[in-house]
């Protein structure tokens, strides 16, 4: 048993982060996204594929394309904020891509901390966001406690339930370790991403118990006959599928957005039809609630001593993020690799608007 | 497999809410608790009692006493906001009993949502609270989300951990729907409760796998050999060890109330020093995020459809907060149920301070 789930199994070329997300940056200009969208969107990719999670990397930038070149995603939103209250506001996103919403999102919701303590902002007519530890990332950099919230299209059955029900509404949640990587949570409220699922596919293995059900709702360890993801917890499952709850409740009943079940799959095949998917994103201030020496050391003794505890024989212990910030480092290295699906939409993107297709790093 | 855990099985006799209530304050005043201290531990243990999570109803009333009588608890706390801004605050709790504490915290919370769209308390020097749900649903019953997090003294193990690290660390949610029970969470972020492996163990039954851990750190499903509890989530218990992280973060670290593995146990001997515990709470205004109409609307729908969606064969779909509302009414017409040993502990109570014994309901 490992401590989490190892990155995707990637063979094959690898790039500097640098020239992945110049290349991402200028085929979404080319599609014809707006500076501020190109930028957002790449940046949200890179942190994906910077740490490993490379469902939510540069992979994105094909189906980003399709999307903005087919109006899904509004190549040029006008945000609008709304604020109810003092330390909240809405944003109508305008259909923007996920990234250039939150990213906007969480910067607000940040000014709002540094007045008032703490702020938020719901997000509602928004479109896929990547990974949503990548909001909470840019609250923690600054200083603040982050936690972003999406739903998506409905894939996830409920406990005891048959049917696809919620997305697979991720938890994201980042906090500052002063002098170090932050504290970083991003977890699908769902059993297993379906990424996971795929892979167990094409490698034919056969899936652990109480993760995944067919069409009837039955648990299934055949990765062939998957239809729905069961929600965390297995026979504890009500559990996950309240927290996908707490999740849809934040980003659909909070927004306006839609609700999971009426999402449009992410996968189309209409990618001309604006999805109006939701998000929030809170920060709060640490220095607000308590003295910030005391907050700075509290939160470094609470992790040095999570990383200590003991283990089990021939097992580990790691902080939330603690994996991510190895394959960073990995990455920072050796480069940042790519699929061979990623690399042939690389191949079609260069050619299509006549861009230098971006040269892997030697070894 | 059911939607969510049976309440413990009890038999024997059963009361009126209201004459357990009577009674419970009038034990906690005769032990030296002030008023308000005696009203909100009350309140919270008929919470636990009223919806069926009977290891935070009544059955902890002979618990209170010997910690306000031991002075572990503060019989007269001085309560002290400190506004670090307009949205937060922060609770010294002088060491009250949780539920005092938690209880004027949450109101202080709604006041600052009211005003700026949400408002959270961090909470120090407190106690035991007993149910988060139960502030979660204050919340919620005043048309505010609410949220409460409390950590407690280490039972939990990490994830790929051998030794307690966190408490049962709970997450509460309570949101309100118009016209009927709130949508109501209230979950530990172990895979079972404690209270769970106590039944297994009086009725030598072997625990589910991956569950409970004996000194090792190797998963047992025999219960007398637990000695912690795994993180929910099975082989995926980083997530749950992650979601316990979470509630310290918010319940310790940015209260400057003990980390869980510093809180001495619940359980005593030492019945005189105070524990310190943490507490967090926060309130949302819906109505500041989006019309309420629409808030409503949307809520509403979300849980019908929920409660609609296709179960699998023989099973059911319940929403957050369904068991707990049935097992309410039917405790409202036959009355709350209490286990023998709390009905020893209500005759050595009532002959100790010479009070009326509560008299159970007829049938």
């Amino acid at each position: 048993m490992t401590a989490a789930p190892a990155p995707l199994p990637v063979a094959g070329e690898r790039h500097r982060e640098a020239d992945l997300h110049a290349f991402c940056t200028a085929a979404l200009r080319a599609a014809g996204a707006e500076p501020e969208t190109a930028e957002a969107a790449s940046r949200a990719m890179l942190h994906g594929s910077r740490i490993g999670v490379d469902s939510h990397g540069v992979r994105l930038l094909d189906h980003y394309v399709a999307v903005i070149e087919g109006g899904r995603v509004n190549a040029r939103p006008a945000l609008r904020f709304t604020d109810g209250a003092a330390a909240v506001s809405s944003l109508d996103a305008d259909h923007a891509h996920g990234a250039r919403a939150a990213y906007a999102a969480m910067d607000r919701a940040m000014e709002k901390a540094a007045l008032y303590g703490m702020g938020a902002v719901a997000i509602r007519n928004s479109s896929h966001f990547g990974a949503a530890g990548a909001y909470a990332l840019q609250a923690a950099e600054k200083g603040f406690i982050g936690l972003a919230f999406c739903n998506s299209d409905s894939f996830v059955r409920l406990h005891g339930g048959a049917e696809r029900f919620h997305g697979t509404n991720p938890i994201a949640m980042g906090v500052p370790v002063e002098g170090e990587d932050p504290w970083l949570l991003d977890m699908a409220t769902s059993a297993i991403p379906y990424n996971r699922v795929l892979l167990y596919r094409s490698l034919e293995c056969a899936l652990p118990a109480e993760v995944a059900s067919n069409q009837e709702g039955h648990d299934t360890t055949d990765p062939h006959a998957v239809d729905m993801l069961a929600p965390l917890g297995g026979a504890f499952g009500f559990k996950g599928a309240a927290l996908a709850g707490v999740v849809e409740i934040f980003s659909a009943v909070l927004t306006g957005a839609r609700l999971s079940f009426d999402i449009a799959p992410m996968g189309g095949p209409d990618f001309a039809t604006p999805r109006n998917v939701g998000a929030f994103v809170m920060a709060l201030t640490p220095g607000a609630f308590l003295d910030e020496t005391d907050f700075n050391a509290a939160m470094t003794r609470y992790r040095q001593t999570l990383r200590a505890s003991r283990p089990a024989p021939g097992d580990r212990v790691m902080a939330p993020g603690d994996r991510e910030w190895l394959v960073a480092e990995q990455r920072r290295r050796e480069g940042i690799p790519i699929d061979p699906a990623t690399a042939q939409a690389f191949d079609r993107l260069a050619a299509r608007y006549g861009l230098p297709r971006p040269k892997p790093v030697a070894g």
